[in-house]
């Protein structure tokens, strides 16, 4: 795939592993994830931050590849996060299953409208030609 | 318009007929619709949760028009309902004035900035060549 | 550059010079710009809601330079100011640094989820060819 988006960073922004502060994307077709909770196949939303937010990125994952696509060619993640939570356990879990690459993210704690949610994962992504 | 958003549901995701995991836009023009409030056009903020979401959905139809294109070229729909609101009315008059076609959807529990609005909605959507 | 987005403004709703009801990008490459907080080159936050907004949105307009583009091909801004700060200044702060150029706009009340930001802004925009 020769649609990768290229990571933008400034030199006078501090940089971070964990983030790019932009991306390009190449001009081609593009993936809208709706936003993902941390609900099974079954359609149950398992419990606590931790295994909601890893069962929430595989549920982005599983959509990038039922789209021809992959982790390497996100765009764009914006997590949200429920107003209170600790966050360092949500990105501990992110990072578990999204690995180390480097993307554009948003992060923000605002509870997701679906009943016992902590936590909502979207994501935007090129697609090979 | 041979640029209709294509859904992905991946079989082990939980299907749902109200929206799809993601979509698939192809190569060409995008419209980024801004959030919308339930404005009239005369700039009055009409009352009420059901009437505010109706109006607001009307207004993002309206700029699809005006750019060219219709509620089955959206990839994407942000719903931001105010905290404490009961979101099943808003999704009863989405709804109302959306139909029943799916696309990607985020709805997040997060009040919108103008004072006195219960709900935004913004949308990203493809164009015609 | 040719790929300049253009206003969508419909003439049945109430328009604004502070931004545009939707944004055409045309098609080729696009530029997201993750959240910006108001932190300078050192990785210090800086004090304040004013502040750190005009910091924030110079960090978006140094990754838009970055990335070989500019204010005048942004699509969309989204501005996340926390929770019962008052919009007015934050507006105000905005502005000095993002002149009077119109594009599409969503303003949430919704607190960053770094500990102490008042505020947080991301992009989407066009890049030329």
């Amino acid at each position: 795939m020769t649609t990768q988006p290229t990571p933008v960073d400034p030199p006078q922004l501090a940089s971070s592993p964990a983030f790019a502060q932009g991306m390009i994307v190449p001009a081609g077709r593009t993936l809208y994830v709706g936003g993902q909770n941390g609900i099974d196949s079954s359609g149950a939303l398992l419990d606590g931050l931790e295994a909601q937010t890893a069962q929430a990125m595989r549920n982005v994952l599983a959509v990038l590849a039922e789209a021809g696509t992959d982790a390497d060619h996100v765009a764009k993640l914006t997590i949200y996060l429920a107003a209170g939570v600790d966050p360092a356990p949500a990105y501990a879990a992110t990072g578990s299953v999204w690995g180390k690459r480097r993307t554009a993210v948003t992060v923000l704690a605002v509870t997701p409208a679906r009943p016992g949610a902590h936590v909502e994962i979207e994501a935007v992504a090129a697609l090979p030609d």
